[in-house]
């Protein structure tokens, strides 16, 4: 079944993809923009399903790469990400005419809707995590051998580059340095792949399952029914804890923004206090000095009553708010995954356990 | 008149541009026995003066960016090199049938000649310096308005990169970048450049003053005749400075040599104390506290008695020195000039003075 991506769905997507960006993936509202008003300009884009892709055709993903911090400072101007794609299908020698989102998030879901509607080309109903991640390695792709190269960067100033390495590492470490001398922030197109990869390697159905998160959040405001409820329905997300947020220590460093959230418990949670670490992405939370959910699975505070998900740049002090746990997808948990993105990789001592083994 | 380079050309080169060579540009030794072998191999390189290249043909830059002191302990394979003039020529989309050299000095005078050895192409008779420099806008083809870009690099272990900027000093911030993650070193090329750019643009003549210059002192040794007082008729030097070396710091930072050397005086200089401050070549001396010859102007130390160059990695305590001063290139005398090389881009609160208005 073919769909389209218009005005409406751009704001379901970007509501729905912040809950899945687990507090990062850059603030959604400038993305939903810049999206808007190319769909405004150049009408709504297609969205397709891996299945509607030929074997060896090419599709490519366009994002932000950075500091969230740093992107809402940033407003882009939309010129980058074309030319970072046009370097991407010059030095693959292909056509490519698929985009796709290389993670879910605020400004990474909507910015391939933006150059689709641009392009007038479709774009893929999939995603390289289903969630956000902060690293370029952390992809699903990576997992089944798909390599980011040909990485191409530009930035707002009219500087770009093209990155070939020998594995996706290299390409985190050189492409993290690039972003920091672009200004902490910088457009990319990678991961080309082709259907027969997409079909093996992506994360299915992200675009529509982030519009109908956000679709259904929408729908339960209207309603005056819990919103949280609803995003529990259609994601199988636990409240793992409900709190206000007391302190917030935040840095940017080295291309990312790095810090730690401490919640007090209310409700339920009255006399318990939860610590959330977050690297771009919220990390690992602590539990009364225990870890309760971890990376790969997905964690994401909303606010306790609109739902409303907050990225890591958005905390502040008195926030109230419930913190979700969900299922990361099977791609993740298998022994290849944990490696990549399981909590020792980020310097937790700590053995990854589902949060469904926790909570359910 | 058509020259060649063979085996003894070689020897005379890499030890002639060590003296232009500023104390940079790398260990002589190795990037010789590279040139040596690959002339061993396919045969004596073309020595063409920029006269005898047509105005719209192309040429390009080969060499080893990064810190010195870690070039001397990554023996280069030779295909980084091949693969980075590759890449320019298919990023430039033109053939690219002249390689030159980018600056003087050990390995960046030896490098070009292996690569032009293998490829069978023919090298030019210039440079983009005239000496050696650390950073990679410091090159009189930047006076001149031509751009770095493309700017490839590749190292050892099979990564690459491609770098498009809006002006060279850019440049200089992502190449330094990614030549930092590549290990501190990587190999490079760029400053594409016709024919015509070349005739404006370019220190003509360096590679056969280098060869002189090598001769010259090869020459004395085998007469017995004084080496120093065959560089100085060659190069119009001045000896600024006869010492003993008392004390050398060195630390390899941001992908640079950074440090400083100190001599207490001998004969004429007795009494007298030099301090030289280098990044990765040799920028200026002060004696007695006063700095009596700074950037562009050259200043190489070589052994009393053989006049061998001393490259800043070599810098060992108890070498006996003569500290010479050598006229920079015109080019870099010019206003223009001052502003990307002289001692005040370095830090030094101090007004350029050419080498012969205090030794002349």
């Amino acid at each position: 079944m073919r769909r389209t991506i218009g005005i409406q769905e751009v704001d379901d997507i970007a509501l729905g993809a912040a809950v899945l960006g687990t507090g990062g993936g850059g603030d959604p509202y400038i993305g939903k923009l810049m999206a808007q008003e190319a769909i405004h300009e150049h009408g709504p884009v297609e969205l397709l399903t891996v299945d509607e892709m030929g074997d060896d055709e090419w599709s490519v993903a366009i994002a932000m790469m950075g500091a969230p911090t740093v992107m809402v400072e940033k407003m882009p101007g939309g010129e980058e990400c074309v030319q970072a794609y046009k370097a991407v299908q010059s030095f693959l020698g292909k056509p490519v005419n698929y985009i796709y989102s290389i993670e879910a998030g605020g400004i990474n879901s909507t910015i391939p809707i933006t150059l689709a509607a641009r392009l007038r080309l479709p774009l893929l109903d999939l995603d390289g995590m289903g969630r956000a991640f902060p690293e370029i390695q952390m992809v699903t792709h990576n997992l089944y051998g798909i390599t980011a190269t040909p990485f191409t960067m530009a930035d707002e100033k009219g500087n770009s580059a093209v990155l070939s390495t020998i594995d996706n590492r290299w390409m985190e470490t050189f492409a993290r340095g690039i972003a920091v001398n672009m200004g902490a922030t910088a457009h990319i197109a990678c991961y080309a792949a082709t259907g027969a990869q997409q079909r093996e390697a992506a994360v299915h159905g992200t675009m529509s399952l982030a519009e109908k998160i956000g679709r259904t959040i929408r729908e339960a405001r209207a309603a005056h029914t819990d919103p949280i409820a609803a995003i529990q329905q259609v994601t199988g997300a636990f409240v793992v804890f409900h709190g206000k947020l007391v302190d917030v220590q935040r840095r940017t460093v080295a291309g990312f923004a790095r810090g730690e959230a401490i919640l007090d418990g209310i409700g339920v949670n009255s006399g318990s206090r939860m610590k959330i670490q977050f690297q771009n992405e919220n990390l690992m939370a602590e539990k009364d000095g225990e870890i309760v959910i971890s990376v790969p699975d997905l964690i994401t505070m909303v606010e306790e009553d609109t739902g409303e998900p907050i990225t890591t740049e958005q905390l502040r002090y008195g926030f109230r708010v419930k913190v979700l746990g969900i299922p990361s997808h099977p791609h993740w948990r298998t022994e290849a995954g944990i490696k990549v993105v399981g909590p020792r990789y980020f310097g937790y001592e700590a053995d990854f356990v589902p949060v469904e083994q926790r909570f359910g």
